[in-house]
């Protein structure tokens, strides 16, 4: 997740494991692709359009994006006789600065009132009934069949952040408006977990094995299983909570240069942070966005919206630490997970015996893989299918606008 | 014109001088109303919503600022029982950095997907229609009919904008829609003037005023007529071509230094500027983007979009100068003006006896009196009925996405 | 003044108008090149190397500077078999980004230890003996000598420079070391001038002539004398003192929007303006740095290194402004001058029949005339002899690092 | 190395394991304080005043911050009626913005000239008289102790920067003097190795122990010795040469961005690199400034001022990667290393069981966790006696005026 749309490329490490049946291939095609269109459905046309901040990507671009991967890697080499949709549009949804005849445009996804999101919303259902006729009508060859299964899982990583971008882009609006009155998302963040999962986990010391095994999807930087030797630790059952959060900011933890990073502390200070991500102050009372607009903090919740510094900071604060991942990932069975991406301790580096895969997708694999950290878990977010307990996410330690938490070491 | 948006407030400094009839100001709001919505026509409404470089505003937000200025300057000071629409529209069609309760939220023009347009619509709706009450029902005092004349041309000034802004939204575009297919705009940009009227004209060495005399309504930094003492000189009586103007950049116009000012090479090379604004070089040949999209250059037509730098550039490379907003005043009358902003070698400074006028109307003119030049005339942008001889327009020298061309002296 | 050594090049805008006989341009070079030696007496060799901002040039760079003018266009073009000193000084004290080999180098002056001040020290020295040389050997042909003079001017200029960019990098110094015990600057600054031209000058409506008219040293923005049309105004005799300037202060003066103009209110926002250069609080008493360190605020004495915003949001907070160039020159001989550079609400501009000089000297004419505001007068750091009525100095409307002040209109 | 002037703060980490008798304490003071003066030797005055990097600081600086740290943690708390050299150097040489009175002032070291050379030098005298006196009356506690001979171990890592530094400050001059006509470091970097050690290593898989143990002196970044299970891999014996990094050059490496992570591409378009550090094509032959001037490369030379981002790019070309920082600590025993810090492919992470020291001098541990590489072994610029196998050097990825080169796995 995460990488697509950091700079230029859109980015897939990714390899399929297991072949899956021409209908069900095509049921699930279906599926993911409706839910993308789902998640945008309570937006304003005037939502699509904007990019606010770098790291956010107008809705329409996710939802052309998307569907340009399967045109660009499926139809157009393997479909016969395909016609693009638009010629302009592999400019327009790959992001790369491009020369047409003399003209050099330089321009960004935020400034493109066209095409429009009626533009797309064709895009989309001309690509999805081309690829209704390809799924029908040919098996798959394993090598299409494993871009396929990319493109589905690139289009969850999408869905993913059209709830992030989104969320962005209404909770940075002085009208505050909310995405949807009853947000089953907020239902489940304030949900209570299965109880016996909420107890402390000790992984006692000696080597352990990481990484993924199995014959299902998983991403390339997943594989490469190997050892590590862990030392004996204590990780806590359950997330941080905004209690626990709150504790930590009057107890002063944004004018306290002790318990950050140096590069922490320059981010706190150049820009002027003071809670996380979305907390705004009213009546003297501290308030949240949240899908369904303003509303006071609940104590009980985990505390969201936070960079992998605060996370640290708060974790000094407490006299202890993040867990690594290889930590993270034994003790994983036995706490719950999936409220929220949780930080660890862990840079984002390769495993043992990473290899680019040969040709076009596997062109930037591990690009990534310097100044970022790795998050575990998953969200509520997260598209459903689309989370496993060695599926790593990764972002520079100072974003937050992901729905990220803290669980720490106790 | 212009200086409205550049920051934060809206400026307005102008004075009203002759009274009208209610019936006749009720008919001028609806025809001046009608016309803001008019221009607008033609964008889906992916197009209101952005703000791709600082000096451009999205067109949603200038509707929405241009009755802000009515329902704040007219309805809800002098209107019996007025409600305001909607309470968070004068912090964001305002524009300024506002707190509400203990929020602080700091953000831009650009970034806003609501209200949306269809909220916009409705406020101008709904303000409209108090103004219809408010002006059928009682005879205006003095004061508040200079404050609603102001209103009408602080309009017409945003609608000039709005199409200098539409045509940089669309025009930065790579898809470059047109903004319509037939343009009125175009054909008056190529139309052939008064013939009798493209001869040089020569002033002769004296004393001359210059400034606003009169009764109808005019700017505040138009005021203050007063004599000048003017040298011999003769002024172009046509506008340089982009026949000229091609010449000028095979010379080695954007590749040599002596043309130019310190401050204009720089911004010659800091932006990469090898061409006018919209210019864009197909197999070879010169396109500019226009109303109705790419088209090749016109050899015949003034050159447009052009820079205070590059105006004078071209005027070093001829070996003479541009003329004074003076020179310009005292000759205009003998030339062809009105299809494109002039600049002239006047920095912006205020007339004799400039005076603010009290109370918030005038508190901020003069504000924009430094680092700006003045340009003369009018352009297919403006307004009908708001253009005039005295009328000075001013922007920094480098910028250029307004109707810009340039008359020097021979 | 002032221009040299922004941006890039050395400018150089100036006509001699009258021949000397070679024995006295002899004695007048070696005794303006002493006095340049003389200013750095007190520096350590730490003070001659440092560039703390762009506007300020290293001591060691204003010493090679002018030394690089008179070998460039004298000695080698004029003076035979004259052996430039070293090769590589016109790369480092013309300051042009240069190609040596396949070497491209970009530098600024404040990042050179080497040449070393001994080198410059010698530098000067070969040059002056050889111009020494140069001057007793021929009588100079006009063309010559018209450079010659310029070079001279040139090097007073940069004395004013070295004396404020002196002042710049001991003032800007934790430690405020003095420049020297007692100073003369500083005596001159706070003494009583000519008690009968204190009083305000009034100025009838008319025709006046400004411009210089002579047949001594002038620079080419000086020519072009003509006539101006002035109307009625009363100039204050004095300048504005650090009481007048500290009681705007107290009322609000950089809190307060509507004095200031927007670019000037954006400057005090963005760099954290509250008081003149070179103010410090300390124990709740105002003292300001001086070449003879840090001393309290003299209440008498006029208010020095104000930026244009300053001095105009001064100017309006009294309800009035500052003069144009043209009633200051035309006041002028009935007020005391030349303690602080004067601001005036004149845009640096070309006089009529303004021309560049042909060839390298007239090549940057002009280059400046655009986001500058003329300054008249002279300052107690000018050289002596280099001031006159007519000199006509500018700087961008944000700097204060020279000798600045305010005079009013009453 | 490395941390103590990124920012703001000096950091120092560590800890002392075993007691000296104080005549070798005051022997090894002596010594090492006399060799950071020496390699001034070579220095002019102006030479030692420039920052013209934010990175590299002037040599003064150096010097005076290694003596204020003995004067700070040694002679204030602890040496009874020590009277400090001069109040304000706390300021100067601790790099805080401090609030002197009223006065805020923010500066830098690069824009100070004084104190002077002189004065630094003054105050090392000083300082080390009274150390001399302290060190001979009193046997040391073990707390001072640690803290004293941290203080060594301090400033023997700002030799190391004082060589990189002063080599950025002379290697950046384009008169490009030597540092000295014959150098002994030269000479190292040419040196032949010892020949048995030039053989790849082959590790075993399997659990090893890295990290500090033993009674010397170490930084507790490196405690914590603990077990890690690394695979199967074969470490080159020798760095790369400069005759395989023209190799890669030849093929394409700065533009081609397959090589390079997405950070690694931005970092070579922004600031347009094209060779390593210190490279210059001189009538196409390639050169490097070096120690004694600028010289062409010679092919076997180890490359050297490479950046992460580069060291990983010459990797992926070959198809390999760097080392882990455990693989290297493991097989550093067979190989030769020394002369160039070794790039690993490890974050710069806390160990199991890191723990800040209590009080000042544990204050800042770990702050610089994050966003950091770690290099290994050591260079010809590392103090005699201050390095070993466990030592963490680290920086952030796109630095490379440290001595800096490449090892890969085979």
């Amino acid at each position: 997740m995460t990488a697509f749309d950091k700079g230029v490329f859109c980015f897939f490490d990714e390899f399929i494991k297991q072949p899956m049946d021409e209908n069900s291939l095509l049921k699930q095609y279906k599926s993911i692709r409706k839910r993308s269109l789902s998640i945008c459905d309570p937006l304003e046309i005037e939502d699509y359009v904007l990019q606010p901040i770098i790291d956010v990507s107008p809705p329409k671009w996710h939802l052309g994006h998307t569907t340009w991967f399967f045109e660009t890697f499926i139809l157009i080499p393997h479909f016969f006789n395909y016609q693009p949709f638009d010629s302009h549009y592999n400019y327009v949804f790959n992001s790369y600065y491009e020369t047409i005849g003399a003209r050099v445009i330089r321009t960004n996804r935020g400034n493109l009132s066209r095409p429009t999101v009626s533009d797309v919303k064709s895009y989309r259902a001309y690509v999805d009934e081309a690829m209704d006729v390809f799924l029908r009508e040919q098996p798959l060859e394993s090598e299409i069949e494993t871009v396929f299964i990319l493109g589905l899982n690139h289009e969850q990583q999408h869905q993913e952040l059209l709830l992030t971008d989104i969320k962005y882009i209404l909770g940075n609006n002085p009208l505050f408006p909310p995405y949807e009155r009853e947000s089953t998302y907020e239902r489940q963040l304030s949900s209570s977990p299965d109880e016996d999962k909420n107890l402390d986990v000790h992984i006692l010391e000696g080597v352990y094995e990481i990484g993924y095994v199995g014959d299902d999807f998983c991403f390339d930087n997943e594989l490469g299983r190997h050892k590590v030797y862990v030392e004996d630790c204590t990780i806590s059952g359950t997330l941080v909570t905004n209690k626990e959060y709150l504790e930590f900011m009057v107890a002063g933890a944004y004018g306290t240069f002790e318990y950050w990073h140096a590069d922490g502390w320059d981010w706190v200070k150049t820009n002027n942070i003071h809670a996380p991500m979305y907390w705004y102050k009213i009546d003297s009372e501290w308030h949240r966005y949240s899908f369904e607009g303003l509303k006071p903090i609940h104590l009980d919740e985990p505390v969201s919206h936070i960079s992998y510094y605060e996370a640290t900071a708060f974790a000094t604060w407490k006299g202890t630490r993040l867990p690594t991942e290889a930590e993270w990932e034994i003790a994983s069975k036995q706490f719950n997970w999936g409220k929220l991406w949780e930080w660890t301790e862990s840079a984002y580096l390769p495993y043992p015996r990473f290899q680019k895969a040969p040709g076009a997708i596997g062109e930037y694999n591990g690009k990534f893989m310097v100044n970022q950290m790795v998050l575990r878990g998953s969200s509520i977010a997260t598209s459903p299918g689309h989370s496993r307990a060695t599926y790593r996410n990764f972002f520079q330690p100072s974003l937050r606008w992901q729905f990220t938490g803290i669980r720490i070491i106790k």
